[in-house]
């Protein structure tokens, strides 16, 4: 469970290793995470995951032991089956049969492993990165192992996010007695046409890659708890996923501009989880469709829905960056699962990728 | 603190019986309530209050012991000193006083004393009034010795109180991820503009003696404290002052049409904690008017302004209903007190409003 790791990288490296990697590890607070590479020159294709899960959810409503993995009716269940264990076998199994048959490929195979990507990923993928920028290094090509798949394994890739932008707003009124609204401000009563009008705001039409930019509120609180009386503040929180129309910059400065424009007396508090990325279509894009169709018969949708992934973090290499894994309906739930036969389809995918990117 | 009463009745009766007062006891769930009358025909004029104080709030703030009553500079300090002990001695005194005089007064003089009015006033004023009721008894008069002056003692009389009215609405929403609005409904988004247009809500003009109608919301709470999920629902509670000029029905079917009309999946749970009571310039106000203006040099100003009082259970008998008390610009707070002089005013104004009303 994030940040641990519980000895999955230690077995990734192990098998790298006898295929002539070699490592850094940049393990801080708690999280493991390394860098792999075989290859000394040329362009960079990096696969990039995490081994860390989210937690269990309601023991009681799974079928199976979470963390003993169990194969049913072509079905394998445990925590992170799907997000993202899966996934790495395939890199690893991938880049095993790809080295037997190009033990001389051109370029550098590389894996960017981390333990923090469903915590706060403050100490994972992020520090790797900043060590690549430190030294000028680059990766050019990346696929994140995410499971990126709806309904049926390679149906969707994922080729950018949105961007995050979170923010906490208090509104400041005068407490008083609810008989006595005249010698109070109540900061609901200032806040609701400010706050609906931010929920109308119509940001961007989003474009080719990008649904429009939304905002949504998450969290909401006002009042004493007592019932005669008119609380002085308000706390509110909201995020905008946005689109490479739009910046966070304009965000921001058109949110307070709607505050303002309601006389709301407010602070506000910003947070930039992640900027929008986009790769658009070019060399990575049709290696990974190529090879998706090989194997699947089935050339994969673009999207940039859903939430953040480490790939705001690589992206600030300007690197190619496609999302690609398994079926993700059940991430995240009890009872979580992949497809047995998936999981060899995804590997040949992925070698699928390595042969037109890297063999000599 | 409420709602014991700690032997300030049993102090009350044992004077007032030595003025051939007979009692009934009304005590039930740890409220003390005593109902004393003097004389069996004509005209009953009752005086109304209550033993029990609000707690000390931050003991380290006050410069005296809150419950030891202590005189600096001819100011009485302590809690209830205003809010009304000061109120309730001078009722005694002027009953002895009355009856010194007026052995043989016409009607009765009756006391209605209880330690639950600031509680939930369930098991108070509303108990003597149930058996009242019970055997068709009525109060014609009656002065509550509420602290009613704003800066000079008698510069203020209440001659009713705004209904009070409480809801607890819940809004219904679907829970989901922030990154995919699309399959949840934000019940933020959809209440903000609904409140908004309670909030603007032009309820009535008040009326000469009611200021106008106003809502206000006290507590409002969505969100499950995590930043990237939409809740489910959403709970606020209001609450409607209100005049003469509307109902409490009117009001619950306004707001209902007004938060339907904004399309809200919603529950509504409401509380009349009052409906509003007037009593008009009469034999009562005139009584009291003039008591004032004979002892203070001034008219009282006629107010119905304020919270809400044990008079909205004593209006249930038709009776006419004046409050009259110390200033109350100290009460509730942190070295509440009295002016030891406006004590003894006080006592003169009670006792001029039962020479003018019971006089033999």
């Amino acid at each position: 469970m994030t940040p641990e790791d519980a000895g999955c990288q230690a077995l990734m490296m192990s098998r790298l290793e006898a295929l002539g990697f070699t490592f850094e590890i940049f393990d801080a607070n708690g999280v493991s995470n390394f860098w792999a590479t075989r290859g000394d020159q040329g362009p960079t294709l990096a696969f990039a995951g995490h081994t860390d899960v989210v937690p269990v959810g309601q023991l009681d409503n799974w079928h199976t032991p979470p963390f003993a993995p169990t194969e049913i009716d072509g079905e394998l269940f445990g925590r992170g089956a799907a997000d993202m264990k899966a996934s790495l076998a395939a890199m690893v199994v991938a880049g095993e049969a790809f080295i037997a048959e190009h033990p001389e490929h051109r370029g550098r195979l590389a894996f960017l492993i981390t333990s923090d990507e469903e915590g706060p990923a403050t100490d994972g993928t992020v520090r790797v990165v900043e060590a690549l920028q430190a030294r000028n290094e680059t990766i050019d090509w990346c696929i994140v192992g995410e499971p990126s798949s709806s309904e049926r394994l390679g149906d969707t890739i994922k080729n950018g996010r949105r961007g995050s932008l979170g923010a906490v707003v208090t509104v400041h009124g005068i407490q008083g007695h609810i008989a006595y609204p005249h010698l109070a401000d109540n900061p609901m009563h200032a806040a609701f046409a400010a706050f609906d009008a931010l929920t109308k705001e119509h940001w961007d039409d989003g474009n080719e890659f990008f649904m429009p930019t939304s905002l949504q509120f998450s969290n909401l609180q006002s009042g004493t708890g007592a019932t005669n009386v008119i609380p002085g503040d308000l706390t509110a929180q909201f995020n905008i996923r946005f689109s490479t129309e739009v910046t966070d910059i304009y965000l921001r400065h058109r949110c307070e501009e709607i505050l303002g424009r309601h006389n709301l007396k407010f602070d506000i508090e910003w947070t930039l989880s992640g900027q929008p990325f986009l790769t658009e279509p070019g060399v990575l894009v049709d290696a990974t469709s190529a090879s998706v169709a090989e194997i699947t018969g089935e050339t994969p949708t673009l999207s940039t829905s859903g939430g953040t992934s480490d790939g705001r973090f690589i992206a600030a290499l300007g690197t190619q960056i496609v999302e690609l894994g398994p079926v993700n309906r059940s991430i995240h739930q009890v009872n979580e699962h992949v497809n047995v036969a998936d999981i060899a389809r995804l590997t040949k995918i992925y070698h699928g990728i390595m042969v037109r990117l890297l063999a000599a």
